[in-house]
């Protein structure tokens, strides 16, 4: 039974941990080893010792970035840590990211947070599977935290 | 026989691997091995992968960054990713990365995939040829995506 | 009994390190080591070798950016550095800087230097019991240097 | 009897290698290795290759980044590569990159491409020569691709 | 006796590293090894070398970055790779940078270069003595190529 890590914050306005545990337990047998952080800029570490000391197989890496320019920058390198983590590892660590001013409302927010953070859960689940679960639905305009958009038209 | 690993995107919105598959299939007897990942951001440890555990001699990365700040952000960690990838194993990734901006309309946007694509994937193949494969276009212009630009006149 | 490592700057307008010492102190039977340097570029290197050379196993990198340009430039150059060392050594290293266009005067600046620098020691101890142990406060809108925010509303 | 590397690529507008290579052969006994890319962002695996596996002491990596927007992010990525090849392997790649908005016309950016990479390619022979030859010319203001500004008056 | 590298460029306007040694020499019995490469982005493989082949025990890394945007971009990627070098050695690299439009005029501009690379090797003697040689000067505002700032007051 392969183990997901899931690294979260304390600094997040919504426990999409919580969702995404909801979420893989619903759909799967992994076990869930979970690592609360305070920012987005703790999640690259807790992460990679997700990985290294616990043994996960793929990690998702939850957070809100905050609106500011300085949290733009704050995100930038967040996820330049999350890709080196990537890279030292060889796993997969998906970001799940949802920027403050994404949405017009709280109601708006929450809903992207929802669906990104399902959406992106399930995607764990599908590249446990293998490099190829996810090709039917390559080029297909797939989207987290929105509806999907159309592929291209010839 | 060497093997060409082509890593590609659900998010992308048109099916960019099928586009190098076919270019390669019709322009060698390289075996190909397909890594699809949700988004650019994952294409970076895919590519790593392929080459680590699939022994792909050469990767390609095909994406579509969305045309938003953050999207251009995401495109530039990406880059920064398969930069990172090449460097830690000596081989040669290709960046195809399509830019949903890059055109006026959805034909223009097509047609400039089919066009940057099928070029390197032509370009992986010189380059699994030897270094000096390319030489005799060295300084001459060449594009992918649009027509290539002459050379400088004295 | 743990070791916390705390790096300093004199270029800071502040003695972010004595906040940062007393907290610990009134918090934990926790050892510390200091290491005061020029500036925020020069943090990275101390918090590894606090790490490596000192046993540490948490670091606080304290720092006060100044507000032009270049001082951006420069405050991220250093939270890529902090970031690196956490992914060599597998230890946190929570940056707390407080940047000197933050407030509107001295006083308030004060203020949020005091707040973030006692906040984030406490996150640091926190960080020391373990993984789960923020884990009640997760997505919670904690904020470092200001008041918290309120969770999103369904 | 050193070994000089040249990576030059097809996307360039006018073949920078050649120039290098004459240069090199003018002024040196210098053996060279020359390996072509399509793009900038091919560049630094392909010095890192020439430096270990064609056993060369230094590289010149040269290239010609386009005017837009993204053509300047692609040249950050490429540069901080070619930073990474130089800090792995202990070597200078110099990069002798020509933006293609740096002049005002063809004839302009033709005489700034001959005089960046001729002067580029003679740092090269010197670096060669140990930390100690450039030393005569330390703060003289030396400009490459135009003429050199004259040092500060007291 | 430490010995301290000294990492300088043809591209300065004027002779940093004649002021630094000028410095070290009236403060210290230090050792001093020098390495004058073309430009800024050439600093950080030289300040590599000086530590690990000519066992300097820290490295000034003195230059003098362009007013333009692409030298800022360049001054940027300097920057990264001396983090990088510090981070792969556990080195202090005491970045001295002075930027062309720093001053108003020639005379200012000698005057932060002077002040600033005096001050910096006196900090590079400093952290040579140890990690808490510069405590008592912990968030005291000290500023190098200008006169310190005050403390902020309660």
């Amino acid at each position: 039974m392969p183990k997901i890590g899931i690294a979260d914050t304390t600094f997040a306005r919504a426990n999409m941990a919580e969702i995404a545990i909801k979420t893989i337990i619903e759909n799967s047998e992994a076990r869930i080893e979970r690592y609360t952080v305070p920012g987005i800029k703790d999640l690259a570490v807790a992460a990679k010792k997700l990985i290294e000391e616990k043994q996960c197989e793929i990690v998702l890496a939850l957070g809100m970035p905050g609106s500011k320019a300085i949290d733009k920058q704050c995100a930038h390198e967040a996820s330049l840590g999350i890709m080196q983590v990537q890279l030292s590892t060889n796993k997969h660590v998906i970001e799940v990211f949802v920027h403050e001013d994404e949405a017009l409302n709280e109601k708006e927010l929450l809903e992207i947070i929802k669906d990104r953070t399902k959406k992106h859960a399930l995607n764990a689940l599908a590249l446990l599977k293998g490099r190829n679960e996810l090709q039917r639905f390559a080029g297909k305009g797939k989207r987290q935290g929105k509806t999907d958009v159309r592929p291209l038209r010839e």
